[in-house]
């Protein structure tokens, strides 16, 4: 009896520390521009996009696996902070800040749930399994149409060119090449709008 | 060919269409008190908690189906808006609200997806089955944190009675019921800090 009360508070204990998610806020605006988008409804966006999206999957994947990692991929962010990906200096140290921030903030949950929370976030990061690559693409693929509803968003605030952004939506083609001609859409279209540079047209 | 792009534009507009979720607000402040929680970052929230409680249910859960509802739930409020629970006025055309909500919003979805959302929503809403009464009850439990660290919350905003959170906690019973005794602790100790008024304590 001792040790289930005991269990209960570690589990909310981490619950109510997800809170802190709420409270960090991403380089890119909501659609519409009227305000940055924190982590948390960022999670929850794309863990939506992968119930819909599945099926551009290359093999048929295990959903629950993949939602738990997108709901649950940006949770060292509470500790680590988010860092922009085209930030060259951030992304130096922020596996090693993000390292300790999952061993902090997982540790905080009962043994059996840490090493699940811990696995899970592992998975994602090394994306080297069909879910871990499909989670990875779902997390690339809704800032393009953020940004370009938003006329351009962090690509004209950051003046990030196409070569970048298209590199920085490798993990589409990974896990989701259903999806690439629609990445690749969207890029000329924000190209042909003076949303996103292109650096890659030919002179003449 | 065209059929398929067709899919995927639906599918691209509903998603897109989601984010307006992170506008619509509820009554309660995040933790920390210093802004009103959002719907989607409440989504994210009670679906990792369902994760994270899952053993707290009466019997085995289909975990899946009970994040696809939890994740879902609260879309219909894009259109309906978020009603406060203890609105009495708000409350009475809530039901029809949010009726034209899943049909205009889940609508915009590839007819096969429509079917699956309006499903789980519709099940989430009737609580006829373990997992959404499950579902339901993550939805009820996580406010009483909220609050209770808030130093009452909407409860002191809203002049709110034990009995009457007593009794919108009830899914929590129903859905959850090893997980009862946590909400009558939370509630008296909320009553003890003067977070909450006791209307239910002796007059002696």
């Amino acid at each position: 009896m001792v040790l289930e009360k005991a269990r209960l508070e570690k589990q909310i204990d981490f619950l109510e520390t997800l809170g802190e998610l709420k409270n960090i806020f991403r380089a890119n605006s909501i659609i519409g521009g009227t305000r940055r988008e924190n982590s948390a409804e960022h999670s929850w966006h794309i863990a939506v996009m992968s119930m819909i999206l599945a099926e551009y999957a290359p093999e048929p994947i295990d959903s629950l696996k993949v939602l738990k990692m997108l709901l649950i991929h940006d949770v060292i962010e509470i500790d680590a902070g988010d860092t922009f990906c085209y930030d060259d200096e951030g992304n130096m140290d922020k596996a090693d800040r993000e390292t300790r921030a999952a061993e902090r903030l997982f540790g905080l949950l009962p043994e059996d749930q840490s090493i699940e929370f811990r696995q899970l976030w592992d998975e994602f990061e090394e994306a080297s399994t069909t879910e871990s690559r499909f989670a990875n693409s779902m997390d690339r693929f809704l800032v393009i149409f953020q940004n370009y509803r938003n006329g351009g968003g962090t690509w004209k605030l950051h003046d990030i060119p196409k070569s970048k952004v298209m590199e920085r939506q490798m993990p589409v083609k990974q896990g989701a090449p259903a999806l690439w001609e629609k990445v690749e859409e969207v890029l000329v279209q924000s190209c042909r709008n003076g949303f996103l540079r292109d650096d890659e047209a030919a002179d003449s």
